[in-house]
């Protein structure tokens, strides 16, 4: 069982994702793509954009992988899908303009342990996070399951000037929007038997895609590449410089943990490997940034912390607390597909 | 285990939709929704539009519940779903742009009989469909699942003059492409154990969605209304019907049977109830279509059959074979949440 977001499929030809099994299994089903008519990003970034500016983004939130009906109300569940995919509109920095849901169900008789319609309250959830983000609900789908609630929101927004993976260039700077960790380390507590504190829950239960502070760091900061942390720091990091064709370093004492993500190593890990956090990664020309870090933080009330930078290369790697280093970060974020042991 | 299109979430507040439990669930889900800004037609049809002609429709495809692996191979399972979601385009007489796909799949070591990745295949299916239908793949999401295979195909499409249910008026006719009940004949052999013969299996397992129909029918046939058959003619026409505000009346001697479909009562019971034809149901004036018919057949190579008309009222009603009746048709079409029994 697992806990972390699904990933877009992405990367086309070339080298344009970062490593592990579900990428490779991706990069199979996307051969032979050609470029076409009408699309101005296909597969290979958050969410697809057409020459029009319509951008278009689908997320699946399945039972039992990505979340789990005795950890979250299902109404969380909802909240969190609806989240998950907007935050690639996020990513994407568009503006979002609606959801449609896709909903399968355990049939009659099985339709959870007070006897109501989940599907009820995961709409609601959906709406009400949807909502928040300026998205009506424009339709969707609904399905009998044979099994797990099956949750798939397809986002859709707009933007004149999309933010992509690719853009980054050597010497640019990384930052990353809020605090890492927390959903992950609020999985690692349920997993593990327990019930994370509510700064931790809540960070699962209700994230918020950073819709509006992706349009401010492209307007106003400067940012020339992003991605939204759903795999990881280190695995979404590693997409952003394959798509980019450079190499990511981060430095390890930069990564903003959360304060309830646990101390040292263990946070450190679930920031960088952990996922779920749907904050966002992006590159940035040096020096642009720092100085409207103060103007960012009032204006959001979320930090915006520089955690590394690109260069010339390829792959992910990691400087140690005290400069030491760098080394190759071995691999990236949560992978469906990865063989156990 | 059903045979079953899923339903596009539609309805509204309202009598925009037919009968049923599936349908009330709908209702509760859509409950307190307003107009928006920026969106032309939101849950109730097909398929959404946006202001500036964007069309969007999602569709579910569910191991166990839409189609079974051991009836026919991930590839055409994968075609199926494309065309499903495509056939909600069609029904708006939208133009396709594009498809993004949504699958979760079994992880590793459940990987189908040989052993194989079936998401390479479903994925090829889906996508082979799409490009006949001049809709490149855009994007997509992968996940593990925990159970059956699951894919959510969202079609994405343009029209500047969306064809809807709502638009029938008492005194239209009421016209279906191509012949009904095949798809739903071959579900009933497989469900009985046996093997359907190809014209029957080709139905369920290469449905086309009819898209350069549907543009006929409104550009030249004067079509005013309409709805692809993915639920049964009954249930289908009581969508249409409800959402017109009239009633709709079928002549049970009009309906197309599908030659392979079955004699009598049982073609004609397939027909109305069976679902997943993925043909269209139009509404146009009185007297419209009639002298098209041959022109109709001989660009499409398809029938185009007058099955009934609207009239005031409310409901589907069914004229016998003597023109006998009408009678009330009791209720139309798959229901994913009807009580059993």
């Amino acid at each position: 069982l697992s806990r972390a977001s699904t990933t877009p499929v992405s990367g086309a030809a070339g080298p344009s994702l970062g490593p592990g099994a579900e990428f490779d299994r991706i990069r199979a089903y996307l051969a032979g793509l050609a470029p076409a008519e009408g699309v101005r990003v296909g597969p290979g970034d958050d969410a697809a954009v057409l020459d029009d500016g319509t951008v278009l983004s689908t997320d699946l939130a399945i039972e039992g992988i990505h979340f789990r009906l005795d950890w979250i109300r299902p109404e969380e569940a909802g909240w969190r899908a609806a989240a998950a995919s907007l935050s690639d509109l996020a990513a994407m920095a568009a503006a979002p303009a609606g959801i449609l849901v896709s909903l399968a169900l355990p049939g009659p008789g099985a339709e959870g342990e007070e006897g109501g319609d989940p599907g009820r309250e995961l709409m609601a959830g959906a709406r009400a996070m949807a909502a928040e983000a300026g998205a009506p609900l424009l339709g969707g789908d609904l399905s009998r399951s044979p099994g797990p609630v099956v949750m798939d929101v397809v986002a859709v927004g707009r933007t004149s000037r999309p933010l992509l993976r690719s853009g980054g260039r050597p010497d640019d700077e990384l930052w990353v929007t809020g605090r890492l960790g927390a959903a992950a380390a609020a999985v690692r507590i349920w997993t593990a038997g327990g019930r994370p504190p509510p700064a931790l829950r809540e960070a699962f239960a209700r994230p918020r895609p950073r819709i509006a502070e992706a349009r401010w760091l492209v307007e106003e900061g400067g940012a020339v590449a992003g991605i939204d942390l759903s795999d990881g720091l280190a695995g979404d990091a590693g997409h952003l410089a394959a798509a980019s064709g450079v190499r990511a370093v981060l430095e390890e004492a930069q990564i903003p943990l959360h304060p309830s993500a646990g101390p040292g190593l263990e946070g450190r890990e679930l920031a960088l490997r952990g996922g779920d956090d749907f904050e966002l990664l992006v590159a940035a020309p040096r020096g642009l940034l720092e100085p409207r870090v103060e103007e960012f933080r009032r204006r959001f009330d979320l930090s915006l912390t520089r955690v590394g930078g690109l260069s010339a290369g390829e792959g992910v790697w990691l400087l140690g607390p005290g400069g030491e280093g760098p080394v190759p970060v071995e691999r990236g974020g949560w992978d469906h597909f990865r063989a156990e042991g």
